[in-house]
């Protein structure tokens, strides 16, 4: 029976420790008063015997009708032909914008302080296509696709998304010196955008340039746009700025207002089941589900509760050097609330 | 008139500050009693109003007959139609692998600590094969193209290299789960050339995952080697964790034993006569040069006295924090040597 003054939200928990870190977000969510009734779905790597399926159709309905959602790490299906399943659920849902806000937790210590930026990743094509081909024996080739349409719809996002979160500045990262067309494009589009948000500040940085600042000063960019590869490759670069994929929030956007919230870790199968997984970042993700569906107020006290408790220490999990479990971190989340 | 114990070599001083920091390294060879002749040519952004030329066959002949040579920054000549004049001498002179070597420099204090590792980059075709066209209005395709015989013969060049560095691992950087057919041929010639170095251990790391351990754990690595692209922006990050490419050296390794060492910092025009720039990259490129041609005692003589008097910290440059004019620092080197 659904209650209809709760937001229905999908909730992929996927492989491996996913449950167990869905679990904590139930948990979480539910003592944080969250209004969210969440409709759960299996996608992953175990393959329903009886239909054959590891993706079925009523688990992307359900994206699609919820419009908001939450994912947990999904293993590719053993075998020849199969393809990630997170590549999977990009396509059919359009998801064209992978948001990665990038912040330095509070007592936890990096080689970095004060880390915050967002990058903001093109999500649909690129040396993404899939179009490749053996030209002759020895010789292959890639296609890299570029198009008007994805280069400004994911700019518009990146924009809009500066503007609403009051970001000064939005870097768009490319290498047009080598790839004038492709990339050439992608600015292009960006610089078309960027006309529109006259008081967000609009710069370009070549991508090799811009590796070399990130690690020599991440503290220079607040808001990066850029190609699928580039975006792929620089999230995880700030990612380990502030200490890994088990800490960075993700979410995809997609058309139509969808919004797909998700952990980019691994299922981490060597601890799956033994109460050890970190949840920051299926927390914190699900956090930027909130905050697309403006529950600010719950968004503010979740992530608080989450840096608080990183903070003072007491609960830590393994990976950030403590010994709690899941559920005790867990627990003194909830306490944190 | 040249003496025949010397050996020639090619000099390209290029623009910029490219003519103070090669007259750094000149000062420095002589002191050090380096049996090198220099054949100077100038090669950057200047035409020669007579011969509407930038680049003279000349200047290209020179490194194909002396077979070595070391080059400053080269600004690209102003104009359409003007190819970077960098990718023109990769081009002309075959220069296949670029190799550069990028460790901390004791005393000069950054994040990071104890950063010893050497990338390899292809440096001939990949996402550089200028291969770009529209498709329709709005869609536009750059070819990424990975040929079997570029693979081999850079992936042989960085084991021969591991090899007689006495180094222990080599890392192939790819994107092979996204780019299975380019990047897949990359990491089956890598593969094919492992076999027959036993005694090097190799891995294969996905470009992602490589940039975040970099940041948070860069003594991982020992030799990476790579497709253009990737090298180009790994090599960048990696200059920035020990300080940026003013104190990393580089060299161009092309067929029939060429070897092209270059500084690949910027011609710094704003600074330019007034004997204020670093000449550190361009001194350690030409150690470099100079362990090519095996002359291992001037190297180590040579790279000692830099490091130390960079180390001793009396007479730094301004961009490493000091007041020293780029003659003092010679100065001080040769009082190293
Ligand atoms: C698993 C892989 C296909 C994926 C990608 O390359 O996009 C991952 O690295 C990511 O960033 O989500
Ligand atoms: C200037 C540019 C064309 C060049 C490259 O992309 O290769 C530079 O970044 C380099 O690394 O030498």
């Amino acid at each position: 029976e659904s209650n209809s003054n709760l937001i229905r939200a999908t909730l992929f928990p996927g492989d491996g420790i996913g449950p167990e870190i869905a679990d904590s977000v139930r948990q979480i969510f539910k003592t944080a008063e969250v209004p969210i009734e969440w409709e759960e779905h299996y996608v992953g790597k175990e393959i329903d015997p009886r239909t054959n399926s590891f993706l079925t159709w009523e688990s992307l309905e359900s994206v699609r009708r919820n419009k908001v959602g939450l994912k947990g790490p999904m293993a590719t299906p053993i075998g020849k032909g199969h393809r990630s399943l997170n590549l999977t659920l990009r396509k059919e849902l359009n998801l064209y914008a992978n948001v990665r806000p990038c912040y330095s937790l509070p007592g936890y210590k990096t080689r970095y302080d004060d880390v915050n930026l967002i990058t903001i990743r093109e999500n649909t094509e690129g040396e993404y296509s899939g179009l490749e081909h053996q030209v002759v024996r020895g010789v292959v080739e890639s296609l890299k696709i570029i198009t008007r349409q994805a280069s400004l719809r994911v700019a518009e996002y990146a924009f809009h998304y500066a503007k609403a979160h009051g970001r000064e500045r939005v870097s768009a990262i490319h290498k047009a010196n080598i790839m004038q067309k492709t990339d050439g494009l992608f600015l292009k589009c960006c610089r078309e955008v960027a006309e529109k948000y006259p008081e967000i500040k609009y710069e370009e940085v070549v991508i090799d340039n811009c590796c070399m600042m990130l690690v020599k000063n991440p503290t220079l960019f607040d808001v990066l746009v850029m190609p699928n590869l580039y975006g792929d490759i620089i999230s995880d670069l700030c990612a380990g700025l502030i200490g890994g994929l088990g800490l960075t929030p993700s979410c995809n956007i997609g058309e139509g207002g969808i919004a797909l919230a998700e952990a980019v870790h691994g299922s981490a199968p060597d601890i799956a089941g033994k109460n050890l997984a970190n949840p920051t970042a299926l927390l914190l993700s699900a956090v930027t589900m909130l905050r697309h569906l403006e529950l600010h107020d719950k968004a503010d006290r979740i992530q608080g509760a989450v840096l608080n408790t990183i903070a003072e220490g007491k609960y830590r999990t393994g990976d950030l050097g403590g010994t709690s479990s899941t559920t005790d971190f867990t627990n003194a989340i909830c306490d944190h609330l």
